[in-house]
């Protein structure tokens, strides 16, 4: 069983792999690309792909390229969830983003260049193997459904236009709508493509997904508490700018108990979904412990 | 033998059943997708999908969500070019762009809704049909190769280089690179594409790319003569502001004379790869002769 910094520094070692070189062509949108994409971060998603599919009794250098594929789909969202038009962010990770750098143009390019590549990465593995076609055409297909206009950039579409015109009156639906979009997804069809990958039953894909979605709502909702935390130990208030201005948050939604309810709540539907693996789920349990202990 | 307009029409029918309805969960997402796409324009590069499939005896029905596919991430890179980051334009085909009506945060995202939705296209195919996976497998690669960080974006990012920092000595080869990567590409992988989907041997997609190739250039290039025509005619001067401004275009580089020339040797070129296809690729010739025609 390797542990997240194990996963992590194995897909560390393996991204730039599938990156075009800085030089190649002399083109910016290679320096541009790789400017994001190899600037560290957690890796959490592609660690998770990866542990999965081990969990699984899987191929893990099969499923190498899809887990690096799943970074760059959560590089160029963040490369263009920082853009002028969207949030205008000029830091991310403590370095000025994309657009700093390398300027509004290239950086949506970068975006689109690194959303094309994780493509790309996917279907290469099928000309190494033709024989497991089926097997990677529908795991691909899980990854597209996670990222698309159903999935990823629907939340983020649903977030930005509540953001600039107001949620609506259902609050609560309207949150869990986002963060199902912006940040669920991102876990929940991975790891359902993982399951794919390692030939797994459709019950197996089901408890997977479960837990990929209670995971991503645990992983926003901690993220949100931490925000009002970290701010509260700042400024001596309980709660955040965000929860002042309206922004939909799980804090501006439940309230800091309300939203600690919530963590318990989903941490105890991600460990139900878990229970069919037995012990060999300790990767995804030990994260959701984590998860937990980020906001103790 | 299907025309232009018969196969445009064809692909009129049928993108909307690949596109979320507009009301789906009520995103603007939906709506900024589909006033792109549904908005027009030629059809061209998805109608050439369907003519090589059905030159090659392949199946019509088969490729049509790959033609589809191929008209959403035209579609996307119109959005994403036409943004205040990149060419920043207001008009497209007589009516505001993406970013005028939707704003430019939901224009970023209805360009990355569309390509995730190419790709969902695509591989639902690969739902309906299992046991053509390896072939659907290597056409979505072909036309990610074409699409992505090594094809269309990188000469979107060139362009863009080129543009706001100068081009470099050597003009021509500059050129060549830009238009290859921008046009070139999103003609000669989809023919590929289609040709792996019709099973098509080697030397079929070898002379698919070259017609593709040729055609693209041949497209650039008249659109560039058309350019400096159209302004000829408008204000009595010979060259436009293109060339003035030193842009690199066709006109730029090799003068309206010098383009003249291209025209016809690519012409000769795109012939030349037909001609083992004989009678059947007269919807290939004829699309030739129509681009000549745009600029006699």
């Amino acid at each position: 069983m390797r542990t997240l910094a194990e996963y992590a520094s194995l897909v560390e070692q393996r991204l730039p792999e599938y990156l075009p070189a800085a030089e190649e062509g002399g083109l910016i949108l290679n320096h541009a690309m790789r400017y994001s994409l190899l600037a560290g971060g957690k890796r959490l998603r592609p660690s998770m792909v990866l542990a999965a599919v081990e969990m699984l009794e899987g191929d893990l250098e099969e499923a190498m390229p899809f887990a690096c594929a799943v970074e760059m789909i959560h590089t160029y969202s963040l490369i263009h969830d920082d853009l002028p038009g969207m949030d205008n962010d000029t830091l991310r990770r403590g370095r000025p983003t994309n657009h700093m750098v390398f300027g509004e143009g290239q950086a949506i390019l970068a975006g689109d260049g690194l959303l094309s590549l994780a493509f790309e990465t996917m279907l290469a593995q099928g000309k190494k193997r033709p024989e497991r076609a089926e097997a990677y055409l529908s795991a691909i297909a899980e990854i597209a459904t996670g990222a698309g206009a159903g999935g990823m950039v629907a939340g983020q579409s649903l977030d930005l236009e509540y953001e600039r015109n107001g949620s609506p009156a259902d609050r609560e639906d309207a949150l869990f709508r986002v963060q199902r979009g912006k940040t669920a997804c991102m876990f929940l069809y991975p790891l359902r493509a993982a399951g794919k990958l390692a030939e797994g039953t459709e019950e197996t894909l089901r408890a997977l997904e479960e837990y990929g979605r209670a995971f991503g709502m645990l992983f926003q909702a901690t993220d949100d508490l931490l925000d009002v935390l970290g701010e509260a130990k700042e400024v001596g208030k309980t709660l955040g700018k965000d929860a002042q201005s309206g922004k939909l948050t799980c804090i501006s939604v439940f309230g800091v108990e309300g939203t600690r309810a919530l963590v318990r709540e989903e941490r105890a539907r991600a460990e139900a979904a878990l229970e069919r693996f037995g012990k060999r789920a300790e990767f995804f349990l030990e994260l959701v412990r984590k998860m937990e202990n980020r906001v103790k």
